[in-house]
């Protein structure tokens, strides 16, 4: 082992709690990418007026006889694992490069309907929904990042399954779950959460017309991400988020690349 | 203070080392950007054919009565504060999406070259600035993030200062520091790191004209990050860093958002 590593390198570790003996090495830690590729397939509203787009600009041998490959893109950017910053749905709210990171970066929650989604694919998560998740898990603390799995993942990047309906250029015929007003009041306002999460294509259900999830979340510059990939990896409690958004200035939002970061078993 | 965050969380934390008590919570830990944002004004290499553009696709009160903001932006992969995937220069590389993230997170070391750099613009960093850092420093470990710190963030966005030309069209004339191929050779194929950085707009110097350092470091699949911000901020050894790229299917590199962790001091 280098002298560096022995005696002058900081790596991250993660811990049981901050008082914990049990520190372990980011080393020894899991990482899960929670993000969606993105591709000719990536999932954008109906009503989005363009999808993302990958331009060769060079790919193969050059004359100075080596390989090179190089790329332009264009996307709208709310499409794909992405993340909503709070002026999307507020005037006054801060835009993706104004998000203080460390708001982005914490211990998460994972919240799991997939039961009450099988029953209703419009199942909006309830205020009672929570405080059964804490009564299992204890109380949210101010700074989560809560993560709501409804399955939906698994459908990604079937349009027809992943919204509910495939009719081009309409988005009054989507299906698919989300969180609910009085939730989102609660994880808001009384718990203070950092960023509302969700494995489908918005934080507020495909049936919403009033987007209140996403109206009550950027008033207080909570940020949402949307179209996160394989929640089923995650515990209720346990693992930590980091959640990087390209860093688009003025922008509604955009790209965001998220990883979760478990403790080995 | 919760149930939930004495008993159950999982805080990332830092440490000294992985053995040292001194553990602390990354809530107590300083999150920097090092990543500049995207605009108008972000810099891509002279002969681009296009440029960062961000497109209005709503900004202003609905028919529903609610604010809404949305855009659309296009981007080459290489501008900006962004990652080289080994497929920009090798032909059978790993793309951005197929880089695993863990080589993107760990230790970082910052390379000083600030000195060199006052006396020649064209300076590359040599196989004896490492073997002299790590004489201070201590021997670089294998997954090592390596930083190059010519200073030159400073002139970002400013194309004459930063390229020292601005000539349309034209990428012969040049001149900013960057790292050399013998310590390109050094780092990847001696010291097996992970990543090469830099606060210039290449891991090859302005006046390269067969991008050796790009080769070396992508024929063995090490990641590049250039165009990198304030540096200054970070100790020579001491900082973990994460980079979160865009996932871009088939990208050879893309926005990159990166932050490094530091203890309290």
């Amino acid at each position: 082992m280098s002298v560096l590593h022995r005696s002058v390198w900081c790596p991250i570790i993660l811990a049981l709690a901050a008082t914990s003996a049990s520190a372990i090495d980011l080393d020894q830690a899991t990482v899960l990418d929670l993000s969606h590729p993105f591709n000719s397939q990536t999932l954008y509203w109906p009503t989005s007026p363009s999808q993302f787009e990958l331009k060769t600009l060079a790919h193969g041998q050059t004359d100075g006889g080596f390989f090179y490959s190089s790329n332009s893109f264009c996307s709208p950017e709310h499409g794909g694992t992405h993340l909503d910053a709070p002026i999307h749905f507020a005037e006054h709210g801060k835009t993706a490069d104004q998000l203080d990171l460390a708001q982005l970066i914490g211990p998460a929650v994972v919240i799991d309907v997939r039961e009450q989604v099988a029953k209703n694919p419009d199942y909006a998560l309830t205020a009672d929904d929570i405080t059964a998740f804490e009564a299992n898990h204890g109380k949210l603390a101010a700074g989560t990042i809560v993560l709501l799995q409804t399955g939906y993942s698994k459908h990604y990047p079937n349009r027809k399954a992943y919204f509910g309906d495939d009719t081009p250029n309409d988005a009054s015929k989507l299906h698919f779950p989300s969180y609910g007003p009085d939730a989102a009041t609660l994880l808001v306002d009384k718990r203070h959460v950092a960023v509302l999460g969700v494995d489908t294509a918005s934080i507020d259900i495909g049936q919403s017309k009033d987007f209140q999830v996403h109206r009550i979340a950027a008033a207080k510059n909570v940020a949402g991400l949307e179209n996160l990939n394989g929640l089923d990896r995650l515990p209720p409690v346990g693992a930590s988020v980091v959640a990087l958004p390209m860093k688009i200035e003025g922008g509604s939002g955009g790209p965001v690349r998220v990883i979760a970061l478990l403790p080995p078993k």
